[in-house]
């Protein structure tokens, strides 16, 4: 399993949470119970960011670096980690 | 359209979007793009879970506290902190 | 050590932390490294943050919920907990 | 200013800000005041990071990238990122 078929099966295994989490507040569940789940999906799509950013740096970034073009890999990378922190 | 109601539609609004991303991967689309597409839909998650820790504060949390219950809606209030902050 | 004590504890460790993060910078330390210090220092202040937001559930909140007055102490803690996931 | 100068002068102010947090506990000043201001400081560094980060990407790892070494760097900031999202 490659790294697009890997978060692709992380990705669908979050949609199945998020569906968890739409039946929870459907079946009016304990809230902290709600959020813990709703945490978790969230947990699992940052994960695959990684896996993501971790492809993007290791192909597009160091394509962009060879040719000398650092400038907007660099400003893009940052915006993710920055959007990441709040 | 009370809390519920308003937690269940941001919900399905995050759920199309996530399925945007499985499609944006699914066509290999630009990795910086799926990453915003994907740290929208956890942001998106995160705002719900501000309003049903809203809910919850003013419901189950202060009907506890009136009795004197304080400790274990206090602790649970304080996991959902804890894993929110990483 | 009670939890005033532990909490300001904390913080001059986080306080020594951060000094070293300074140094780290002035004597062009590898930024990995640097990083790495920096989100320490973070997390031991968000750690300081989760036993000020307990103590205050437990003491300001649950007063205040005693007497009725939720509104205000609810809207205090979220505003608190949306900036803490950004 | 160079990078590595303002990183120092806004580590400084955070330093300052963090010094505010401690006197505010000592002064059991209210919590959700104290929380704001610590909350402020770690937005600070997170800022910083992020400096520190885009000149790391557009130095150390550019350098790297071009001599075909991608794996290290792509580790190491990998693993920022992660401590960074929790």
């Amino acid at each position: 399993m490659d790294s697009r078929n890997g978060a692709l099966h992380r990705l669908k295994i979050a949609k199945g949470h998020l569906d968890k989490v739409i039946r929870m507040v459907q079946n009016d569940e304990y809230c902290i119970d709600v959020l813990t789940q709703s945490q978790a999906v969230q947990g699992q799509l940052s994960e695959v960011d990684a896996m993501i950013l971790e492809k993007h740096l290791g192909t597009c970034v160091a394509d962009a670096m060879k040719k000398g073009d650092n400038k907007n890999s660099v400003d893009e990378v940052i915006k993710v980690f920055r959007r990441g922190r709040g």
